[in-house]
């Protein structure tokens, strides 16, 4: 076992798209577990758009990071020594300790993740956090009804790609954008989207949407925001429902950008928009990870991992989800 | 009785805020009823800011009056000759006949207005269109919690100044929004809101929201839209309700306007948006007319009608809803 506990922290707070200089591999010793805790061995850790958020100044919406810290993100890994009779050596559990490659924790931090049950890198994915997201965002907030139109933007990203498909299962028409023309194929051909196209190169958001929603949208489920949102708040129907997850467009933006004032859209089509934090479903996630399993066995819902390898690539990865290098869950591969 | 009908028609569609030669006086014969319908005098018609909508070009999500039509609006009048056993000469309907002095409908067009209940010209707002909206919005939409903070914008208006009342009588702390100095004066000393401030001459909305809701706003009924909209979102608590009723401020707009993108604040303060038309209320309406009735007889609710007499001030009336001239509910009286 290495003698040394490498860690990602956060060197600069980013300004515009974060740069690989803003994060610094540091070494330090192998912490010790104190009574009571457990020393893990990462195996995977997360990156997630809502990091940049918290590396903003200033207390975050889902807690902050400063310089010189260990960036906290969604791990899973193995327990090498244990302090409390919850968790043996051996055992596999997921927590928040974040981009460092050994962590110690108490077990009310942690939850236990069952190898034997399916890959535990899914405890960051289909089966966690942004597998939750979907899962109640899309049919708690979503509410899509048989034979409706449901638009994903980000569709093919940890999150959208999860939503098209728990929204095929429902009995919906499902459609959505992404960044390039191999995501929109891996939509159409692996996901089973009814249409999907790359928003980078239409110049004509609004016709394009025309053409592949030609029912108009009844549920949209957001992760980008910006001007693929407001392309479809003009084509949503009556009664129409709004899941804003994320808004990835502008997590780089140092101003609030601008855009068309869109709220009297949502008055004469009678439409809600909700915005969410998976967190407030938490009580609610042995559901979802039972649902979601059970549709992963059934060959009814498909995931895909984008793994990066090497802790010393941890801000790259990060990065690259801004600039949609990612397909699926991107994950960083630390042992 | 006059033999002749005076009808206010559209006689150019408005480009940007109405002038008084879009609209016309003109004169026609008396209509006579047909069968089964009966002949109305119009006591009070209403003058609504949903109404510059309908004068747009092509299908408006509220129907539509082109050039040479009678401007449709709700009217409140006396049966003058009835071929339906359903109403006799002599009593009072409101229905949706528009801006002229006599009018023929079928009963199931009207609705029944019992003077002895209330003043007929209630019919059009607090018991009426207006108080509907307020009441259902605000109850059903808004769900405001005793103790927790409402503000209105638009808050002198029709639907804004009962909104308010409605609020204190659930209990909560209200703020308000309005268009001039006497107006805040009247929601203060008048109609019992916590606080109010006047728009136009504040600079700084955002400082002045913090001032006068220094808990934050827990549920936003918004009759304007534009700036003030914008500092309300950045004021919201978790879990906030966002009622949209109106978007006063850009209806005259002949391009839709730029501004802030503030969703992502609805993401990290997890708050629903709900647009709506009060018809989506229609078959509960009795409910809520008997309940804004009671709260008048028992003193909690007031209001305040803005009567501007005359047909040939009509549409000098409706142009003045989007100057400010109006508080409450402002009609015009025909008889």
């Amino acid at each position: 076992m290495s003698q040394v506990n490498r860690q990602v922290i956060l060197q600069t707070r980013p300004a515009g798209l974060p740069r690989e200089s803003d994060f610094a591999v540091v070494e330090s010793a192998l912490p010790e577990p104190g009574p009571g805790e457990v020393l893990l061995q990462t195996h995977f850790t997360s990156v997630d758009p809502y990091l940049r958020g918290i590396m903003r100044e200033g207390p975050g919406y889902l807690g902050s990071v400063s310089p010189g810290e260990v960036v906290p993100a969604g791990s899973v890994g193995q327990i090498l020594k244990s302090n409390n009779p919850a968790f043996q050596p051996g055992e596999f559990a997921a927590g928040m300790w974040g981009w460092q490659e050994f962590a110690c924790a108490a077990p009310n931090q942690l939850t236990r993740v069952d190898p034997a049950l399916a890959p535990i890198s899914t405890a960051l994915g289909v089966l966690g956090m942004p597998g939750m997201t979907a899962y109640f965002g899309l049919l708690d907030l979503g509410k899509p009804k048989p034979g409706e139109t449901v638009f994903v933007s980000g569709a093919a990203g940890a999150v959208g790609s999860l939503v098209g498909q728990i929204a095929k299962i429902q009995g919906c028409r499902v459609a959505g954008s992404a960044g390039s023309d191999a995501k929109v194929q891996h939509l159409i051909e692996d996901l089973g989207f009814d249409a999907a196209f790359n928003y980078k190169t239409e110049s004509d958001l609004g016709g394009r949407l025309r053409a592949l929603c030609p029912d108009g949208v009844d549920v949209y489920f957001d992760n980008t925001g910006g001007a693929m949102t407001d392309a479809v708040l003009l084509q949503i129907n009556n009664f129409a429902r709004i899941v804003l997850c994320g808004q990835i467009a502008q997590y780089n933006e140092t101003e609030i950008p601008q855009g068309p004032r869109l709220l009297f859209q949502l008055v004469v089509k009678q439409a809600q928009m909700h915005g969410f934090l998976v967190f407030r479903y938490l009580e609610r996630y042995p559901e979802g990870v039972a649902q979601m399993a059970a549709w992963i066995r059934e060959g009814r819902l498909k995931y895909r991992e984008d793994i990066v390898q090497g802790i010393e690539n941890t801000g790259k990865a990060f990065i690259g989800l801004f600039t949609g290098d990612n397909t699926g869950k991107r994950l960083v591969r630390y042992l």
